[in-house]
C-alpha cells in the first residue's frame, strides 16, 4: 500500500517571479487530483499571487506537508533541504532550466512525471547531511547544517591558511592551503569536484576531505566513514571564512575549531521510476560526449 | 578472555634468503613462549634451513595456524592475504625495510611489539577483498581474488582501450583510456594513488574506479558501495591485460567482461596497540614534511 | 607576390577506401585550377583508382610537391608529417570526420577553403618535431622522428619502470612510474593531456616531460626549452617500450638511453585565414560547453 | 675582465631584527674587501643599528648599487625584485632559513659563496617579470609589476567568479572558477604549483594560465608565449580581488579588465658556480625522496 501524499507544498526558486506560471500550473494540477496544496511564503510573495492557495512558512510546511515540490535549481534544493531537514518531509525537484544534480524532473515533463510519482511509481533515497559547529574556547558559537559541503576557506587577505585536522581525536596532519572542502556524497559532484575531489555514490556512508590548493604536493583527498567526527582547528594567526552549502557563512578566528559530524537528519529524495544516478552523472558531466583527442 | 595464538606460521619474503636470520630469531622467540611454530614451505626452502621447525604449505597453514606472521614488504602481505583468504587466519606484518602500508611493525621492534600482541594487546581490523572473474561468452574463464586492486590495462600494443562500465547492470559510460583501476580501500594508497585516485579509509564499505589516462577530460574517479557488481566489458577490437594485485594477470580479449564484486572473504589484520592509520599515512606519504613552497 | 602551389600531392587516410570520392573530387578540382596533381601511392592503391592522376611515393612527393593535402584525421597528419619532414613540404589537413587538432578544414568546406588558400589567403605556422634515438652501450641502435610525442612506457610485464632523467647532462631525478611522455606543443593536446600535462601553445619553444602515474606524489610535469637534450636512461632490470607518435615503437632494454632533441626539421602547417588556435581548442576540448555544476 | 661590484647594497627581511647580526657581519666582510656598502633604509631601522654604513632607499640603491644582497626568504626576493626592477641591479639571495627557490645561498655558506662570486665565479640569469594593469572603462586605474604571479581571485563573498579570457584580442573562453593564476616561469614553482600548474623552466619564454577550481572539468592550464597580451575581463556581477606576488592587491570590479604583458624589465639573478636549477627543484620538491608506495 503506497502512502498517499495528502498535503503537498510548492517551493519556488528564491526571489524569482518567473516561476509563477509553473507554480500555479502545478498547484492547479495537484488540487485537481485532490491534494491539499501549500505555497511557501517567500515563493508566494515573489510570484505576487498565490492563486487562492494557502501560504505557509517552512516550519508550517515541515509540520503539515507530506511532500515538498521544489521548482528551481540545485541551489533551491539545497536551501529547502536545510530548512526542512528536521521534519523529514520528502523532496522532489522540478528543474526550471536544465535538469540538475538534485532536480530530476525537467520542466516540460513535470506533469506526467509527477502524475506517476503521485500514483506511487517512484523510488526513495536517503541522503546524508552534515552537522557543523564552530567551537571557540570550548564553547559552541555557531551551529548549522549542510547538505553539500562545509568549506573552510582563506578569508579576506587571500593568504593561505594553516590548520590541524583530527579525526575522532586522532591527529591527521597540519595543512597549509587555500582551505578545505568537507563534502557529503551529494556535494561530491558540486564544488568538491572542481577541487579534484572524488565522486562518491550517494549510498556510501562517507565524507570526503578535499584540500584546496594545498601547499604540500603530497596532499590528497581523503575519504572517511561518515560516522567520524572531523575537527579542523585554525592555527594562529590564521582566520578563515566557513561556508555552508555556499549559502550561509561564518567568520572563524584563529584558534576556532570547525567540528563536523553526520547530522541525525537525512534528506528523503524521491525520484521518478526511470531515474538513474549514473545517467544523471553522464548527462551532467558530459560523459556521453564522443571522445575527442586523436 | 583474550584468545591465545597457539599455532603461529612464519612467512618470509618470496625467494629472499636474507630473511633467514629474522625468521629463525622470531621462531625461536615464539617457541620459547610456548607456541607451535610453522615455517611456510617456500620460505623454508629460500632460507635453506628450517631450524628444526615444522614446514607447512599455505593450505596447511590455513588449516592449522591461529596467526600468520609475515616478514617482508607489502607485496609479501598481498600474496599471503590472497593465499590465506579463505581460511580467515589473522595476519601481522613485520617489515624488512621501512614500515609499509600493511606491515606495521619495524624489524628492530619486532620482538617487543610481538610480545605485547601475543599478550593480547592489539587491535583487529577487517579488510575487504575483491573477487574478480573474467566472463567470455557468458562462461567464467578465470577467477581470482585481489586485496589491493584489479587493473584492466592496455596490453602489448600500447594503444588506448575502450570498454563499457556497468554497475549492477546500470550502464555508466563507455571509456577510452589506458585502462581502469578497481581498488579496495587497502589498494587506494597503492597504484590507484599514482593515478590520482582518492584515499579511502579502510572502514568505508567502498570500491573506487580510477581511470588511467582517460581520453575524455571529464572522466573522474568514482567511489561506489562495495555491495555492487562492477562489469567492465572490452569493446572490439580491444584486448586488454588484467592484473590482480600486480601479482597475477590474465590476457583478456575483446568481448570479455571483467566482473568484480566484494569477496565473501575478508582479511583480518592485527595491529600493535599504538597503531594509527593516519600516523602511518603521514609517515608513508610524507605528510609530516615541513611545507616547502614560499 | 604569393607563391603558387604548382604541384599538389593528395594523401588519404591509411587503407581507407572510403576517402576515394573526396580524393578524386579534390584532385579534379585542382586539375581544373591548373595544378599538377599527385596521388600518394598507398592512397591510390587503397582507393583502387587514381583517376588518371600520376601516383607518387612519399619520397617522390617530397622531391616534387609544393603542397600536400592530407585527407584523414590527426593520425594521418602525424604519419605524413614524419614521412615528409625532411622535405619541408607544407601540409594542409582536410578532416574526414570532425575537425581535428591538426586538420583544420572540415570535409564539407574543403573546396571553398582550399580555393581561398590556393589564392594565397592562408597563414603559415612552423611546428617543432622531436628527433629521438636509442643509445645502447654508447651506440645508436634506433633513430626516428616524432611530431606529437615520444612515450617511454612500461612494457609487457605491466610493472612500473625506473629511469634516470638528465637534461643537458644535468641530472634531474630518478623516477619510478608507468613511464614518461616527452611532448612537443603539438602533442600537448594529445596523449600528454590525458596524463595531466600542460597545454603548450605551438609558438612556445618548449618540450614537456609528463610522468605517467608516478610513484612519487611530488612528481609534476616539467616544461623545458626545446633547445635542450633530454636523456631517459632505463635502470636495471627495467626494460621499456618506446612509442613514437603512437605509430612506431622500439623495445628498449635496461641500460638503454632514450635521447630526445628538437629535430632540425620543422613542419610547415598552412591554415585557412579564419583559423584560430583557441577556437580550435575550444571546440575540441568542449570549452564552449555551458557550465554544468550547480 | 670580470666586472667588479663596486657598490653593494644589503637588504634584510622585512621588519626582522633577527637578521641584524648577519647583515652587519656580511657588511663588515664586504668593507674589508674594499666594496662600498649600503644598508637598505627599512632594514637599517628594523635592525636598529647600521654599524656606520650608509643607509639608502630602494631608489638610492637602484641609482648607485652594482649588486644587491638579499638576506631573507623568497618573499624578500620578490619584494626586492619588484622594487629594483627598473634599475637592473643584479640580485643574490642569502637564505635565512632553508634555501629557497630564489635564495640560493644558505646562511652558513654565505661568506665563502659570496667570496667566490665577488671574484667573478658566478652565473647570471635573466628572469622575466609581468607588467599588470587594471583597465576600467578604457582607463588604466592601477599598474604594477609581478615577479611570480598575478592572481585574479574571488573576493569577499567566496562565490565563483566569471570572466572572459582573451589573448592578443583572440577570445579564448569564458571561465567560471575561483579565479586564475597568471604565472611567470619563476612563479610556476610557487602558488601556481599548488593549483596543479606546470613547472616552467626559467629559460622558456612562457607565461602560464592556471585556473583555480574551475567549474568546467575540461579546463586545463594553458602555457602561452610571453610575448602575448593576456586580458581577463570580469563579467557582471562578478567583482574580484587581484593579487600581485601575494604582496599587493587591488579590488577589481565587474567590467574591469586585468591586462598582463611581459614587463620590459627583467630580473638579473646571480647564482654561485655550483648552482643547478634541477638540484634546487629536487631539494625543494622532495624529489630526492626514496619512493614510498609498495
Amino acid at each position: 500500500m503506497v502512502k498517499r501524499f495528502e498535503t503537498i507544498a510548492l517551493i519556488g526558486k528564491y526571489q524569482s517571479p518567473d516561476v509563477a506560471e509553473d507554480v500555479l500550473h502545478i498547484a492547479a494540477f495537484l488540487r485537481e487530483r485532490g491534494h491539499v496544496v501549500l505555497i511557501e511564503q517567500g515563493t508566494a510573495s515573489s510570484i505576487g499571487v498565490a492563486g487562492g492557495f494557502p501560504v505557509a512558512s517552512y516550519d508550517g510546511i515541515g509540520a503539515s506537508a507530506d511532500l515538498a515540490l521544489v521548482l528551481g535549481g540545485d541551489g533551491t534544493m539545497l536551501n529547502t533541504a536545510r530548512r526542512l531537514a528536521e521534519h523529514g518531509v520528502p523532496l522532489v525537484g522540478v528543474n526550471q532550466g536544465r535538469v540538475g544534480f538534485l532536480t530530476d524532473i525537467s520542466r516540460d515533463q513535470a506533469i506526467p512525471r509527477l502524475s506517476e510519482m503521485l500514483d506511487g511509481r517512484y523510488s526513495e533515497e536517503n541522503r546524508v547531511m552534515l552537522s557543523a559547529e564552530i567551537l571557540r574556547g570550548g564553547e559552541r558559537v555557531y551551529q548549522t547544517l549542510a547538505f553539500n559541503d562545509v568549506v573552510v576557506n582563506k578569508g579576506e587577505l587571500g593568504r593561505m591558511i594553516e590548520f590541524d585536522v583530527s579525526i575522532d581525536d586522532d591527529f591527521v596532519y597540519t595543512q597549509r592551503s587555500d582551505g578545505m572542502v568537507v563534502t557529503t556524497p551529494t556535494g561530491s559532484t558540486a564544488y568538491a569536484l572542481s577541487a579534484n575531489g572524488p565522486i562518491l555514490h550517494p549510498s556510501i556512508g562517507a565524507i570526503a576531505l578535499v584540500p584546496l590548493c594545498p601547499h604540500a604536493l603530497t596532499a590528497r583527498p581523503v575519504t572517511l566513514p561518515d560516522t567520524c567526527r572531523i575537527d579542523i582547528k585554525l592555527l594562529s594567526p590564521h582566520d578563515a571564512r566557513v561556508h555552508f552549502d555556499g549559502q550561509t557563512r561564518f567568520d572563524a578566528r584563529a584558534g576556532d575549531c570547525v567540528r563536523i559530524t553526520r547530522s541525525p537528519y537525512a534528506i528523503r529524495l524521491l525520484h521518478p521510476e526511470n531515474y538513474s544516478y549514473f545517467a544523471m552523472l553522464r548527462e551532467k558531466l558530459n560523459w556521453s560526449a564522443v571522445p575527442r583527442l586523436p
